[in-house]
């Protein structure tokens, strides 16, 4: 079998989401948007409500919808894109919660759905989703009559703590909603981890509960093993890959591993990736390609059946760090041909 | 709805199979491994099967098992992979034709499927898959007892015609294979392009068919419609998105679009991208995040439903130079989130 396999613990994920929780003021919820960061939305939302979330996060409709169906009835499922054209049905039939984002939404929702549960979205400087505070200033009334479910803003900077943004955001919520009686949702992971100041009555930890930075106590959550399909020895000077780009400096053992960027490994992570056979770190040789990689196996002494790209001795944000890029990233691109295997439930 | 929409247009597949095997001096397979390249493996090639494709290549024995539940009896459909431990009921079930890369795998089928039909692979440089010339030498002539239907390798420089690798994968290639009387295939989309000395009996396009460069005349296959959440308007000095990274220079206008790098939009690509309305090039604003992006929409006049990412307007291989990779990234990163909207059949 050339198929790698993508082991998904959901033990640590309901671990680090209790840590998470245990670090809260008040309810936490779980953000299980882009099918829970790439390692599937309806397991990962069922062992967390078995952990006792009783509130998630999807970025669209559609999502909610889905979710809906892994959940059953119960559990609130927001939506942080709120109620676009053509969602009544959809928001109603499987009983989402928009985040209404604009007095257009509001509208929208109010005169399709009337009574039916919502949130409201502020924006307090990160100019991507939620109201402004002229908008909001126009419509609270009318809408904190309607009865929001909740009413949340998304902070900026949160996994940089000395950010002045961080402050800026909470005062600027606070000013937009001290007094009014409804419950209020700021913090993500890294809002956690800035303090009570930014929890409220609801935080909504997502890459942390993941595995992923800024939550540096979080615990890994996935391994990756990818199957070699078959080695060989190149002489000192032969080369490897697409556009010859690695020369061997001396007699040198490849293997040739089963996956590729298809599959989420990033090209740009190839000159600074090592995979591992227990505890020997093999290096990338010559460039990732969609379905292949090489690995220089030389020093293992040895012909592997299979290395590990993602696990204990190299982590999600290792892995991003080498691509360029960040942990979310690379959990989001993990792709649809691994065999998944999930630990725990 | 906040979901965007993926057009793929099969007709143009189809035109760009048609023009690639055209330039073929014998027969035309297709390579549709990895979800033939994100574009979904079935729709395109019981496409290309219409359009008189008989032989298709895949990079696992699963995405083979898959792609005859697709394509019925009939087409071959070799395995770049080639015979894996656990593959046997697999290949002989489906009926794929798996590429023999070692003298392991070899032994490997010919005991476990006696009979079953067969490729041989050969390795002509570039070191990743396939035997070595020494290996080769050893089994060939067991291993043409036993009827292989193709005899294959791969060129790592295709994409550069000047590169002196091509004229050297293709002497190690003959020198292997000249006389055997066997079916030869050694060329890819840049193979083809290198001329008739590369094409032997069967040539093998893959990135060509679905729009890509090398093939410069290719006809884009793809585009892709982001859905507008809701427009802002920033005061000079306002800043969006995380880490704070896009300052509004002036009165701006920002519309946050509903897809994301959770999409295949990789973040790399962010600082140089544009999406379009109808002919205005709006810039993205700030990081891409897993779910939104902000675009500058000042210079648009109005505030759009929706813009496009790729189109008429640019290009998989545009977004992988603004990414720093390549077209066939850009393809295979396309998510799952979108609605997928097919032309033609």
């Amino acid at each position: 079998m050339a198929t790698a396999t993508l082991t998904i613990s959901l033990d640590d994920i309901r671990a680090n989401w209790r840590a998470l929780a245990a670090l809260s003021a008040g309810e936490t919820a779980a953000v299980v948007k882009a099918g829970a960061y790439g390692l599937g939305a309806g397991k990962v939302a069922r062992a967390l409500a078995r952990e006792g979330a009783r509130q998630f996060f999807v970025a669209i409709a559609e999502e909610g919808a889905a979710l809906r169906q892994e959940l059953g009835p119960g559990p609130a499922i927001h939506v942080f894109s709120g109620h676009m054209p053509g969602d009544a049905d959809m928001i109603r039939d499987t009983e989402l919660t928009p985040m209404i984002n604009s007095i257009d939404q509001l509208i929208r929702h109010v005169e399709a759905l009337p009574g039916a549960p919502f949130g409201i979205q502020l924006d307090t400087g990160m100019n991507r989703l939620g109201m402004e505070p002229a908008e909001w200033a126009a419509v609270a009334e009318v809408a904190l009559e309607q009865g929001p479910a909740l009413i949340m803003s998304h902070l900026a900077c949160a996994d940089e703590p000395d950010h002045p943004m961080n402050a800026a955001q909470l005062r600027a919520f606070r000013e937009m909603t001290d007094g009014l009686g409804v419950p209020r949702s700021l913090a993500n992971t890294g809002g956690v981890l800035l303090g009570p100041d930014y929890h409220f009555e609801l935080t909504r930890p997502g890459i942390g509960v993941y595995g992923g930075l800024p939550f540096v106590d979080a615990r890994p959550v996935v391994a990756l093993e990818l199957p070699v399909i078959q080695c060989r020895t190149l002489a000192e000077g032969e080369t490897v890959g697409y556009g010859n780009t690695f020369t061997a400096p001396r007699e040198t053992r490849i293997a040739t591993v089963a996956a590729g960027y298809a599959d989420g490994i990033l090209r740009a992570m190839g000159p600074r990736t090592r995979l591992f056979a227990e505890d020997t770190a093999c290096p990338v040789a010559g460039r990732i390609s969609m379905d292949l990689i090489g690995v220089d196996v030389t020093d293992l002494g040895h012909d592997p059946a299979e290395l590990e790209l993602l696990g204990r001795h190299q982590s999600v944000d290792t892995l991003a760090d080498n691509a360029g890029t960040i942990g979310y990233e690379i959990l989001t691109s993990l792709g649809p041909r691994y065999r998944r295997r999930y630990r725990g439930q």
